[in-house]
């Protein structure tokens, strides 16, 4: 049966009518161990005596605010509105406002220690013990959110405050995983992901990808065929995924194909992690020649260009998503939010509480003021600003290799099925970006332009290097990451992405290149080196 | 052989020479299977390369900091003399400067994005993914103080930030015990610590206490006649202790009680982690009539005033201290530190790299500057203001309990062996506080003032309610919480802190009384509170 019949039957079958959302089924099967031993508080049981008006408390151990040193907090912000919203021949992603500060236009947001008005975001409350879930009206901001942009095709659905999705993850492996058990992943994966699970014996199950990332059939011929003797390791009931701007490879999953895995995580009892760091860094890649100014879009016009997640067709209550403000304020701000059913959310919040608690108070009190100040129209404007900031950057590389190489544009085979692969060849003779009537060298290495996320996954043709045979693709690979490093230039090597220990179907060699951080002239370096480096390597 | 020879048999045997500190003996056994499978980042082989001037670096997926909204943070603090550093009639804890604000003196720190200094705190790196150790110069001060006040007896011990003493716990409980395995702590202690490790499968093994807190001769009891088989787990070799205003019982633990336990860990190899919030509040309570104006301390006195850390006598390397901002900033800022050696905090930091990684940015910078703007004197000054405070609270809320009771002083005897109890019992009349001439009669509760903490533990007398032997210790201390919350005052119930399910050894119910917040008045009326309800409930 092709997947789409499939799909089509148990839609049928299952799902609810349109519109109407259901409630999530119970999954309480997939809790571990450890989840389950999780106790409530035995105060709990007392919760309808606290409700009493002028009640005195003196059972828990909270300082009195009056010792917090921190009388107020406040900030300079970047208005909503400090980067281009439309791509445009001015449009830069270089520093110039950080060499002409007076340019920077800010607005300023302060925490009082406490509020005129109790409803309004305080540091008595902030700063102090509180609800592992987090301060009630940074919630709602993401729940808001969540709703508006994610869409949960379910009823309870709810939102649970995090402190950055490596946390979050680790705390999901516990919920959801025994030891022994393994998680499904893409070949190629995010290393801390793995680094996170790993040393409590929860194995990566790779699946299969292609230049949509993980592949429906790839995944259901591992599910369907699993022989747990052979694997000494029960069906894995967890999937983990970067379904938009995948780490390492860049690739998106596409709705269709993300209804196609949903579908068999329904048919094989499978919950789905979806870590969604860069879901507002999608744009197909054009070349330099044909490229376009990009106008302004809408709200509705930018949510609706987003590649949806997977909450959208979650009829179930099974996707576990996490969100991070990590790439849209800023990595140290340690904190993100769960999108998931209550049943999960709530053991998550269990599992918080004796270890993180709630998000660093600081944390929640400015970023949920900075969304406050900005207001639900400015967030939306900030992230299009970031947008065409990461779109501008990644067109930059690009078209960096371009200039450094001859790139030939080639429907893609095997892994990239589908797209356009750009080959890399030495350049003949000067000559402008697909000029393809000249003719080309061998290609040294393959790329296919991502959408999303912030990095180029660079495919080396390693199997024509001399030495292949001999020395093997990951020696070979190091070989190239030290000559480059000597060179003046870090690339992420490969083999820190294969989640498994597996070089068998593996025949080239690897490298991330970020385009997240860097100026311009960072980039045009980077590419000449590597292009000098990589001739020299491959002609050896 | 008592624990004073046997300590002074093992001291000559294998502790160094005094001041002359020897390395940390070699502990790597201690560590769970899980932490041995955390693997260094691959990366790691490449560090020679990466210190080349001018390496332009795209592996990391680091956004760059112009997309911070942050442009700089700034936050008004209390000026480090807030606090009166000595106690005096005038004295108060009453939020006096809260309501009127002007007499609030109050200093500020800024943090900018770009600092003009490189070395200067500055959000460009607070903010930015960096080391799970945190900021450097954080790392500085904590270290600083950490040798200034705690005084560790080895030589290469280090510090390493965290988010929270109840993360830095559980971060403790999985790199050093494997499922199945016990760790000792006393009778009666903090719940969450249990909550952290029991779903882990990770059981307490409780070892009785007396005034001084943990014995040390029932800990050598427990372990020298460990029995596998019938405990069903292996002989613990982590103790997890509150040494100082332990929670709940608010018992301290003496310098030569810690020697004797300390000795003890030595011979059965046990790691010994000491959880530190409440350090630098601990003072004998002395009843009003004699009480005495205290003076302000030079710092060395105030140093040497301090019960010493467990640290103090570690010559081996064996104890991990956990300290935190929670007490003496405030918990928001879910911020602390460990003090142990490097191998512990080698393996715990590489647990931080998959889960927390470094503590807040917002709170790093926050923290760090408020501690570089009041200087190591100044920070000095704020503990001795927190101090007088928390030592003012604790003896406005036994004065209530003297005005509501008739208090009688008597020697302890059982667990409390070499204290002063008091015994409160209902007033027959009108009277000072100790008129021990007086008639007085059967104690409803007794306590040991604390010398340290932010908790009296009392002791219902519950042997003595009609009900004790049909309905039993637990229900009736239940019981009398309900009539006390709807009277209106919530204290934590005894059964919250047994870390294990046996009442065999319970005669007493035990309620925790918080004086780290409220007014006067809440203390005063509960006080009444409590006395009506428990005056009525032993009666009944």
């Amino acid at each position: 049966m092709n997947s789409e019949g499939f799909e089509a039957l148990l839609a049928r079958a299952s799902a609810p009518a349109q519109g109407a959302h259901a409630p999530a089924i119970d999954l309480s099967h997939h809790l571990s161990d450890v989840s389950r031993a999780r106790e409530t508080s035995p105060l709990k049981l007392f919760q309808k005596y606290f409700n009493k008006p002028g009640l005195i408390g003196l059972a828990g151990g909270l300082p009195a605010p009056a010792y917090f040193p921190f009388t107020d907090i406040s900030s300079n912000i970047l208005v909503h509105n400090s980067f281009p919203s439309s791509t445009s021949p001015e449009s830069t992603f270089s520093w110039l406002w950080k060499l002409l500060g007076a340019k920077e236009k800010t607005t300023s947001i302060s925490v009082p220690k406490f509020a005129t008005r109790p409803e309004d975001i305080n540091l008595a409350t902030a700063l102090q013990y509180g609800l592992s879930s987090g301060l009630p009206q940074l919630n709602k901001l993401v729940k808001d959110f969540s709703k508006k942009v994610y869409q949960p095709a379910y009823e309870n659905w709810t939102t649970l405050l995090h402190a950055g999705n490596t946390d979050a993850w680790n705390k999901v492996v516990l919920t959801l995983c025994n030891p022994g058990e393994g998680v499904l992943v893409s070949r190629w994966t995010y290393p801390s992901a793995m680094a996170t699970m790993k040393p409590y014996d929860i194995q990566p199950v790779t699946v299969d990808i292609d230049a949509q990332g993980m592949r429906a059939d790839a995944l259901r011929e591992v599910l369907a065929n699993w022989d747990e003797a052979a694997r000494g390791m029960p069906r894995p009931h967890v999937l983990y995924t970067v379904p938009i701007g995948e780490n390492p490879t860049g690739t998106t999953t596409g709705l269709q194909r993300k209804k196609e895995i949903y579908q068999i995580c329904v048919e094989f009892d499978v919950v789905v992690v979806e870590d969604g760091p860069y879901y507002i860094m999608d744009r197909t890649y054009v070349p330099k020649a044909q490229r376009e100014v990009r106008a302004s879009e809408t709200d509705e016009e930018f949510i609706a260009s987003l590649e949806p997640s997977y909450l959208k067709i979650d009829y179930q209550g099974r996707v576990i998503r996490l969100d991070t403000f990590s790439k849209t304020m800023a990595p140290g701000c340690r904190l993100g939010w769960y999108t998931c059913n209550e049943m999960f959310a709530e053991r998550i919040e269990r599992a918080a509480e004796t270890s993180t608690q709630a998000p660093c108070g600081f944390s929640q009190s400015l970023v949920a003021s900075t969304l406050i100040q900005w207001g639900e129209p400015g967030f939306m404007r900030w992230l299009k600003g970031l947008r065409v900031q990461y779109t501008l950057r990644r067109d930059f590389l690009v078209d960096c290799f371009s200039e450094e190489f001859q790139l030939t544009s080639a429907a893609g085979s095997g892994l990239w099925t589908g797209c356009q692969v750009y080959n890399a060849s030495p350049r003949t003779r000067p000559s402008s970006f697909f000029n393809e009537k000249m003719p080309v060298a061998k290609p040294l290495f393959s790329f296919v332009p991502p959408t999303s996320g912030m990095f180029v996954w660079l495919k080396v043709h390693l199997a024509d290097h001399p030495d292949y045979e001999t020395v093997g693709v990951k020696e070979l690979e190091s070989k190239l990451f030290i000559e480059l490093a000597e060179a003046g230039v870090v690339m992420g090597p490969g083999f820190m992405f294969n989640p498994t220990d597996d070089w068998s179907d593996v025949t080239s060699g690897h490298f991330r290149v970020s385009f997240s951080n860097g100026e311009k002239e960072d980039f045009k370096k980077a590419t000449t080196i590597f292009g000098r480096v990589l001739r020299e390597f491959m002609s050896a």
